[in-house]
């Protein structure tokens, strides 16, 4: 049985996860709800779930919770030392991190710092504080498990192998809805053209992400914190894989590969962190593999220059991954909110990022201030487009 | 470093095992070595690698086996007794059983009772005597890996799993050269068209029995011995995959899938047998996933009825699986004689099973005998058909 504090409680991961929670009560209690602005949805399960706290990120909104919640025995708190609470209760030994973007970075240390098991749905955390984090993990004591269907991929392959025995992580990646369509003229795509994801349904942010091929330019960031120790000789890669049935494949040294197949599901990453290397049954449904052929092509570079900064960041280290990210994060606001084309998103990151100058950041300050300084950077060059 | 006594030396396993042992010799030193009849191969490789004691199975090429080898601090051994020492040598810590067919069951079993680590490519030692080949490996505490690229695969991704999470273990055939093919007409194929495997390099036999499918239905009674204790309740099925790159794939409770992939190459598995769960570098080439789609389709049974008959035989258990057996090596020795129709294969093996109405055997001699009986009965029926 986990406690489980949920940090992230109404967007997609936040919701498959509780989906999880109400079929499989004998396996994850809930101890701890967050979400940032969506008030009325955070009541709903504070009331269902009753756990411990509950927290609000904006606290203007603390009131109106208070009021949908009603009588409860669920202590109901607000801002960033609210999350932190949440992140932090002594009633609960997992903490899964689902908050989207740079937001979740404070409670997601606070967690680690405080040895709870962390598993991991918000990449942002080791993409702008890779070593910090891995840091106050170790020396929290608790175990890191991602939850990035990826990443998760790779973790369960690598159960039954030796660390040193990797030599080449391909992470797959779906394509977003626009890679391997050459027919499509990138610099009037659309939002909604954007967000129409083939297979996975999720959030707005990460959709984008996925659709200038930068979220898996996050990932290869966070799979090199994950799985390569410093010093390691083995390498990471991208390969599209259009029907997300292979989730990321794992080479060892003598040749051979391990994958991990599966329906594009996030609930069976995440019953797998809360339930790992126990698996309960029926988590997804099973995969018809003679449904369709699985195809796999090189990732297209010129077209999709994020994927390029993301592994320019990783190769540079130092303070270009927390600048990417932050940059990224500001570019898809503007292009969400229809002030900037979708071709434009990677220029506003590559601005940021060679506007950089600064020593890497060490501790939560300086990697906030970082970000604060990639995100006006970015602004600027959004400004400049328009 | 393993000491290594190889049962089938000049076959294509027994080859390739030589070929790592040449590349890896801090992994593996050879003290025995076997082969059937192939007696300049057998004493060019003694004369290699100077294993403690060599045996041919045939006594009567035993003289030649000496003159051919000259003087040498190998002891030169024959026939039954000569295959038993092979396996039981006291130096010996690890047996390769690569002897094709029930030829290679008495040693194999003698091996298991010394207490070896046996890495199994004979795969008819667990159809034919499955239960006694299990009860001897426990009773001489030695360890069974399977060195079949397939059972390897699911023996490779169970590392990191707990037995009791698989639900379904999912075999890869590439289907042989006939199988999506329908122009072929199966009634007329020659024995050069059902030797030329699409992608394996393999002996005669198994090469017939990849043609007909049989070589899946034999592979599923290995794999329900190796990996599915009684009264679980995981399912054996089969896929063809034409690639030959999936080697398998478990499926567990969950929904999620491993799956172990690489080139169709067998130093792969017989160097994790050997070295695992340590992998070492380079043993086979790197496989690029962008150069084919991978294809999965339905086994067609009714044009392949071999594989038919081995999940009867696999459901039906008892002495029905060495029946299958024994039929199916004279069947296919009928057919690579020119005495048999390609299509007339299973129709043997059917008749065999059919007249069967033998209690199970459960001693060597038992099996033995339902094994003679088995093939003399298919030689009738080979007889009937000419």
């Amino acid at each position: 049985m986990r406690n489980l504090s949920l940090l992230g409680a109404t967007g997609s991961i936040g919701r498959s996860t509780l989906d999880l929670v109400r079929r499989y009560p004998e396996e994850v209690r809930v101890v701890g709800l967050t979400a940032h602005q969506q008030v009325a949805a955070l009541a709903a399960v504070v009331t269902e779930f009753r756990p411990a706290v509950a927290a609000i990120a904006d606290p203007a909104l603390l009131p109106e919770l208070m009021e949908r919640v009603g009588a409860t025995a669920t202590e109901l708190v607000a801002g960033p030392a609210g999350l932190e609470q949440v992140a932090t209760l002594p009633e609960c030994d997992t903490v899964l991190a689902a908050i989207v973007g740079g937001a979740g970075l404070a409670p997601t240390l606070a967690a680690a710092r405080a040895g709870k098991d962390v598993a991991l749905a918000n990449k942002e955390a080791l993409v702008m504080a890779g070593d910090l984090f891995l840091a106050e993990m170790a020396a929290g004591g608790g175990r890191l498990i991602p939850v990035d269907s990826e990443h998760s991929a790779v973790y369960q392959c690598l159960q039954g192998c030796r660390a040193e025995d990797v030599r080449r992580i391909i992470l797959t990646a779906s394509g977003g809805p626009f890679h391997g369509h050459p027919e499509i003229d990138l610099t009037t795509v659309t939002r909604a053209q954007a967000l129409a994801h083939p297979n996975w349904s999720m959030g707005e942010k990460i959709s984008i992400d996925s659709a200038t091929l930068m979220n898996k330019g996050l990932e290869v960031i966070e799979a090199r914190h994950l799985f390569i120790s410093d010093g390691a000789e083995a390498t990471i890669e991208v390969v599209v894989h259009p029907e997300s049935i292979v989730h990321s494949i794992v080479e060892l040294r003598d040749g051979q590969m391990l994958a991990q197949l599966g329906r594009p599901d996030m609930r069976g990453p995440i019953a797998y962190a809360l339930t790992g290397p126990r698996r309960v049954a029926g988590v997804t449904e099973r995969l018809d593999l003679t449904a369709t052929p699985l195809h796999f092509t090189a990732p297209d570079l010129d077209r999709f220059p994020c994927l390029r900064l993301g592994f320019a960041a990783l190769a540079a280290g130092g303070s270009l991954p927390c600048v990417l990210n932050g940059a990224n994060e500001t570019a898809v606001a503007a292009f969400l909110a229809n002030r900037l084309p979708f071709t434009a998103i990677p220029a506003v990151i590559e601005t940021a990022m060679a506007a950089c100058t600064c020593p890497p950041p060490a501790t939560l300050d300086e990697i906030l201030a970082l970000d604060s300084w990639a995100r006006a950077r970015a602004s600027e060059a959004v400004a400049k487009m328009r």
